[in-house]
């Protein structure tokens, strides 16, 4: 292990940690605004608590968060950080939410960590090096019939698509809930990857096209690790601001393209 | 809080932590058959633990239940039981899957118990007596408009559903996805009703109508003490074998209703 990947998991459980602490004094408040409040008061902390952590110990790096401003230093490393993805969850007080914190090289996501602190779960994952749950190595299922997979979809900002581009949506959807076993709308895409990582979804895709980076950053190379395919709907590898992600667990993944067209 | 509720809370936890200790055994097995294997034996095991103790406890009582044969012994009381609701998260080692134990009294909820072991969360409720997640009284959301709303839906069993019943489903996911402000498919009926209990939810609707009541039992009753209203389409209070299921935070209730037919 990499004192970069050290480094990260250490830090993805203080976030973690911190949120976690904040859902109880949530919990307690009866107003959805003071929860809220409360809940961004904790995403905005840790976020806080993950950047200066990042910027003292790599300080020429690049950082791509959520909430705050980017830091744009010119160099070939890049942090992309999610310090509380799941906030609807939380703000309900249902511990389905993590923190995300990935380094990528250049175009590629090099090392990864998602950590859900309501089930102490800690997903990592280091390029060549393998992913693991905890203390358990993952890999991805050898599903390769449609008809026996499960896909997760994310689905968001459908009012800010076109009218041509909902209907392609919707066509698409149509086809996916056809096509494949069963289909998933979990909420939460880092946690998709993680799943589609120990075997769970045979395949991940982005309905509206619009994922965020930040989200996805460390899921990627947690996936890639335990043998998935990740490419746009052209079958090339997608950059850092790529549209519509299709990961899969390589059985699948033409199929997946071919239907998606 | 009555004798039979504290008997299913107890029946719940044993249930639940006889599931959870089978997971560590299935997760040290590398081949999915055996995978399956361990999780449909355990899954037997807490439900055999469950109808024994109920058998032996209320032993003029029906029981209905997911996996062996259903106990008709004409009584006003109906247990309804699913040791193991979400199978398929169980076999990939995600601990996103509860036991859920209900009493009905003719076509009626009167009491529900949804255990989580991997979170140790215990959702109760009776007749007239509110609901708790733990020691916390919970409440649905509030929210009246469908554009700020989140649904949770089910869709299983699509191939088993005429091309008729299929067109149908697909107009009412579209109508769904273009009004609500998001839309779920979580994979867990149980959950889906303590979300919304919880005022994450503020519907859930069983797409294809083919829910299995030994699933739901528990999580009307859950819904229904934090407020939620459950119909059928057409607006009446659904039986034990009701098909589309409407259940909302309420407020909403005509809305869904309307936009669904």
């Amino acid at each position: 292990m990499t004192k970069e990947l050290k480094f990260a998991i250490g830090l993805a459980k203080k976030s973690g940690k911190l949120i976690l602490a904040a859902l109880n004094e949530e919990q307690s408040a009866s107003a959805k605004t003071v929860k809220r409040d409360i809940c961004t008061s904790a995403d905005l902390a840790a976020e806080k608590l993950i950047v200066e952590e990042i910027k003292s110990k790599f300080p020429t790096h690049n950082i791509i968060r959520e909430e705050g401003k980017n830091i744009q230093n010119g160099s070939d490393y890049t942090w992309l950080i999610d310090a509380l993805d799941g906030t609807k969850y939380f703000i309900s007080g249902i511990k389905f939410f993590t923190t995300s914190i990935a380094l990528w090289h250049k175009n590629k996501p090099i090392m990864g960590v998602i950590y859900q602190p309501g089930t102490d779960e800690c997903w990592f994952a280091e390029k060549g090096k393998g992913v693991f749950l905890n203390d358990r190595k993952l890999k991805v299922a050898q599903e390769i019939q449609l008809k026996n997979s499960i896909i997760s979809l994310d689905i968001n900002h459908l009012s800010l698509l076109t009218k041509n581009e909902q209907k392609i949506l919707f066509e698409r959807l149509k086809k996916i809930a056809s096509n494949f076993y069963r289909f998933r709308v979990i909420g939460s895409g880092s946690l998709s990857l993680c799943y589609l990582a120990m075997g769970h979804f045979d395949a991940y895709f982005d309905l509206s096209g619009r994922q965020e980076m930040w989200d996805l950053g460390a899921g990627l190379i947690i996936a890639q690790e335990a043998g998935a395919k990740i490419t746009d709907l052209n079958g090339s590898w997608p950059g850092i601001d790529s549209e519509h992600l299709v990961v899969t667990n390589g059985k699948i993944h033409d199929k997946v393209l071919k239907l998606l067209q």
